[in-house]
């Protein structure tokens, strides 16, 4: 219903956001992209910081997912418990501008002894899901600060599990005794599969990590090796995590390319067929259909 | 020989230094202790850092360990490779300043595929035996920014293994999103020990790091438990790799006691016995040998 008049769909994470101006044919026909996380937002400002996008794309209807809705966002919007499908989403939509802007619950997963959430990453796998990108039954791996492996059956998501890879490179990159060595892009060469073979075959993360250091300083690795090598480690502990009940089928990796691309690599260096999808185009099929249910 | 005339012992890390001096009947008879550690020297600047801690102790030979000799510090010693025992350190001693100051070299540790560097501790370790305060055959576990694992038999180092244990607790206290979540002090009770069960317990040191956010989150844990279920994790997971080869008697924890207490809690609770040992003892033990062997 809301689709004819077109709206505007908005993924705001921590560090910045993205928002589409999706117009009445589903066709996306404008879009911007900042700095403005929701970190960089100060409390109180964030009815002017939307006023903002509506100022650049229009003055639609606006839905907006990801870390918005956190305590630490605009309105804090419950999460919705496993499991869950895009109905029970667009059920559990809250207004913080009544009729106006909506903010999209994230998921929240509990059973004996594990707690999980997320927040953004249900509208793409939803999406894909609901646009035939996937199928109804799979392993979703989603890349990025936090790596979500995610349980999809029946075209719902039943369970998933959060590894904190991107976060973790991203601090040892920026602020840690391996920053020197971390400066060069990860790439999916010789180095880089050498450590998501450390990593799927090894326990002990903290250790390996040190050992990054010591095989350069011991010529027993090159410098200009260790991003890469340190990228597959981590990426192998984390498929480790990921592959605990290994599918029969190919895993999907949704995200950003570069991301899927480093964990489609490392997948197959782990015996598992995977197949990439894009982020964008998940979460824009996602959003549309949560146009179409409100 | 050198001792008679009492020398000046100095422990120089990357974020600090302590410097004690050692009068001729090896009785430490002043100190110092300040935030010049080598990452806050300039190159060319350490000859005029040394001159400083002689104004201060006075004008004596000069006995400096840890990262001084490391190839960010003042003249690279290089890492002499295990096994190896005091009388080693003491041959491949490198005088800065020749007769005047001089820097004790760390150990370097290559076995098929493993690399593993100290520098620093290996003062402690072999003073700690050279001074019967460890036996001459034991497994040592040295808490710190990196906690390393050292195997001690018939009085030598014959392997290590490093975990960076420490430095990621300190990136995720200072950097990450866990941050707000683990500003209290960690202390050994009920959350810590819960902690250590989960980090000994289970594989995947990444994924449990994310959970500590969404069990505060979703209610499962108390916020003010999170720094010392943190920590208790971390350490867990530490002690799966140090006790791969668990030994039959006691592990003796050496370093500065509010480390050690916590190493040694975490060791009881994986069953195995724990002995502390001070690691400001040890080293001033294992320098004063030094000094006696130069």
């Amino acid at each position: 219903m809301r689709r004819a008049e077109g709206f505007i769909a908005v993924d705001w994470g921590t560090t910045n956001r993205r928002a589409w101006l999706i117009d009445g044919a589903g066709n996306c026909v404008g879009e911007m992209e900042d700095d403005q996380g929701i970190l960089s937002v100060e409390r109180g400002q964030f009815s002017e910081a939307v006023n903002d996008i509506r100022r650049r794309l229009g003055d639609h209807l606006l839905l907006m997912a990801g870390m918005i809705g956190s305590n630490r966002g605009w309105v804090e919007a419950p999460y919705v418990p496993c499991p869950a499908g895009l109905s029970d989403l667009a059920e559990r939509l809250v207004w913080a501008e009544e009729g106006r802007t909506a903010i999209i619950p994230g998921l929240s997963y509990l059973t004996d002894g594990e707690a999980d959430v997320m927040r953004g990453e249900e509208v793409q796998i939803l999406g894909a899901v609901a646009a035939d990108m996937v199928p109804g039954d799979c392993l979703i791996c989603h890349p990025g600060t936090h790596n979500k492996w995610i349980n999809v059956v029946d075209g719902r998501i039943i369970g998933f599990n959060t590894v904190m890879t991107g976060e973790i490179f991203s601090l040892l990159k920026e602020h840690s005794l391996l920053a020197d060595l971390l400066r060069l892009p990860a790439t999916t060469g010789e180095a880089f599969h050498s450590g998501v073979r450390r990593g799927l075959a090894h326990d002990g993360l903290t250790a390996e990590l040190f050992s990054v250091r010591a095989r350069v300083l011991l010529d027993q690795a090159k410098r200009e090796d260790a991003a890469s090598y340190t990228s597959g480690l981590l990426i192998g502990a984390d498929i480790r995590v990921g592959l605990r009940a290994a599918p029969e089928a190919e895993v999907i990796v949704i995200g950003r390319p570069e991301l899927t691309s480093l964990y489609a690599s490392a997948l197959v260096e782990a015996g598992q067929e995977a197949r990439e999808v894009d982020g964008e185009a998940s979460f824009l099929a996602g959003i549309r259909q949560l146009a179409e249910l409100i």
